[in-house]
């Protein structure tokens, strides 16, 4: 909010109106080195300019297609205020939008943020960035450009949001999906909790409904907080995509986001097959019991809105699917044959066993 | 926020949490026309996948950058609000993110955008995307993707957020700045409102200070609101900058955002130059006389917050000044010669005649 002002006649100044051009400066100045710990040898020139430059003369591709994407990490972000914990959201941004990217078959290039802040606290943009740095890094992709930009009036001091937008490269014959067929297997790749998606009604279940208190066990015997559970970063799978890819001839990825299994399974179905997905398939972490119950939330919305474990999926023939989950193993995540597709008129179905 | 639900004790679902999946499906129906009005050749397949997909197979330069930009629209997102109209701020994003990248010397290929609102209204997502897609087309760019998310508890209904990213591309040879040069000209083009800079410093002077209403007229005698004006779109300078960058040897753009003129022309200019830029060189749109006055605001704090009437400079060899004047006023801008680089040390002055 801006700041009150004694006297009303006296000349107004950006700093009365909300706007610390002085703590934009020094946020900037905080941010550079987090910004150099991504760097690729394609990223042109420094810092500073109206725009992010990144070479690309040398793709191998032969017929190169960029891929980008962007999104936000939704109201995870007030988890993140409520606790005061700024320095992992901006994993979640990078992984919300990289692993778009890797599920078209692409690899990520590069990425650039916006942060809007209802006040600008140098430290508190710069924890957000830190995060953004720390999953490209992950992610392999350089930081090219960010914004920063403070709303007075629309935001309190400490709420925030954050979107990323990443730009991936990928040969025209290499893109997902293809080829998926009946008999192929479905394999899950975990997801240890929400990713993004879900927390308007994870909040409103756990926080409101239930009562309960981000600073308690996050379950009976927990040693983590609910908070911390709620605040866990996104897995970041486009490195192990990257690598599935280089041995397994994958047919599709599909990036369960908003919408669940079925809604981003459905996505990448030819309308000539179903897919079959069978839960107890593989350990559903303990935090989407906790929203259920909290909310008593019918099984039919809890697979619509949360991923229930599985962050991404992949399709593979039957012959591949052993070589694939070890693959994905190897990459220090744990998978899941999880389904099947069938012929059909691609419908996805998520049932138990 | 989220609707009350008058028995705590049944089951809670997404729509109780406040996220209405129903209106988000029936928002992106009516974005595909908006959409398929700004593609491009080189956009591949259809809406729905990942991530959006851009064939650069054709992309002529010998050693190709891409060159990417991120921006928003700041509070001027909250006039839009006020007044209840959405259907130009989506202009205003296209011109902040292009813009930059024309300014590196680049040709936009395509932008995303992502729209957070407190309440989702598919037909405010509808306009707002609109003027995304208009902007897009004046800019000749694709609208490659977006992202559409619901904050409940964040924003109130009828306020949004619109954050855009731009990815151009330029041959190496042709980046900007490159070769500024004491003896230079510094051209001025138009911008008749205030883009989307120092709208919290405009607010708070003529909402708060001077408790002006945006349904008054925009000054004594104006036949438009200061709500109109002030929701005024930014102009799209890519066009004419292309343009001018094909008929002449420009050696830098300056897009002039926050910091205002000085603050954007420091950021080409040589360590061995100054510039010197004059005001009343060119006519001052009435409503930076009214902020000013509004606020008492010092003509220096108001020179480093706000265009000023010029929100694009660019520099050019004296001997080309004639020719570029005009090329800009056949692309439909008013530009005047506003100033010279001289030999110095990095700095800009801006002072009245």
């Amino acid at each position: 909010m801006a700041p009150e002002r004694d006297d009303a006649s006296r000349p107004l100044s950006y700093a009365d109106a909300g706007v610390d051009i002085a703590a934009g400066d020094k946020a900037v100045e905080l941010l550079k080195a987090h910004v150099r710990s991504t760097l690729r040898p394609e990223v042109v020139g420094d810092i500073g300019g109206f725009a992010g430059l990144f070479s690309i003369g040398r793709l191998t591709a032969r017929d190169p297609l960029l891929v980008a994407s962007t999104d936000g990490v939704g109201t995870k972000s007030l988890v993140a205020a409520r606790m005061g914990r700024y320095d992992t959201i901006g994993i979640d941004a990078v992984a919300m939008c990289v692993d778009d990217i890797a599920a078209s078959g692409a690899e990520p290039l590069f990425f650039l943020d916006y942060v809007s802040v209802g006040h600008l606290v140098p430290e508190m943009v710069e924890s957000i960035v830190a995060g953004v740095a720390a999953g490209c890094r992950d992610a392999g992709c350089a930081l090219l450009g960010g914004e920063m930009s403070e709303h007075p009036g629309i935001m309190e001091p400490g709420e925030f949001d954050l979107v990323g937008f990443a730009v991936g490269a990928v040969d025209r014959a290499g893109v997902l999906p293809a080829g998926v067929a009946a008999g192929d297997v479905v394999i899950g790749i975990d997801s240890p909790g929400l990713r993004c998606n879900g927390y308007s009604l994870a909040r409103r279940a756990l926080l409101e409904v239930a009562g309960r208190s981000l600073e308690e066990p996050a379950w009976p015997g927990a040693a983590h907080s609910l908070g911390d559970e709620l605040l866990r970063p996104s897995v970041i799978y486009s490195p192990a995509l990257l690598r599935l890819r280089a041995e397994v001839d994958v047919h599709a990825f599909a990036h369960v986001t908003g919408g669940g299994i079925v809604g981003n399974l459905s996505r990448v179905l030819p309308d000539h097959c179903d897919a079959k997905v069978t839960r107890d398939t593989w350990p559903e972490p303990l935090i989407f019991r906790e929203i259920q119950r909290a909310g008593s939330i019918p099984d039919d919305e809890m697979e619509h809105v949360f991923n229930l474990g599985l962050g991404m999926l992949a399709v593979v023939d039957p012959d591949d699917a052993p070589r694939a989950l070890e693959i994905v193993r190897a990459a220090g995540r744990q998978a899941f044959a999880v389904g099947e597709i069938r012929s059909g008129t691609g419908r996805v179905t998520l049932a138990r066993a």
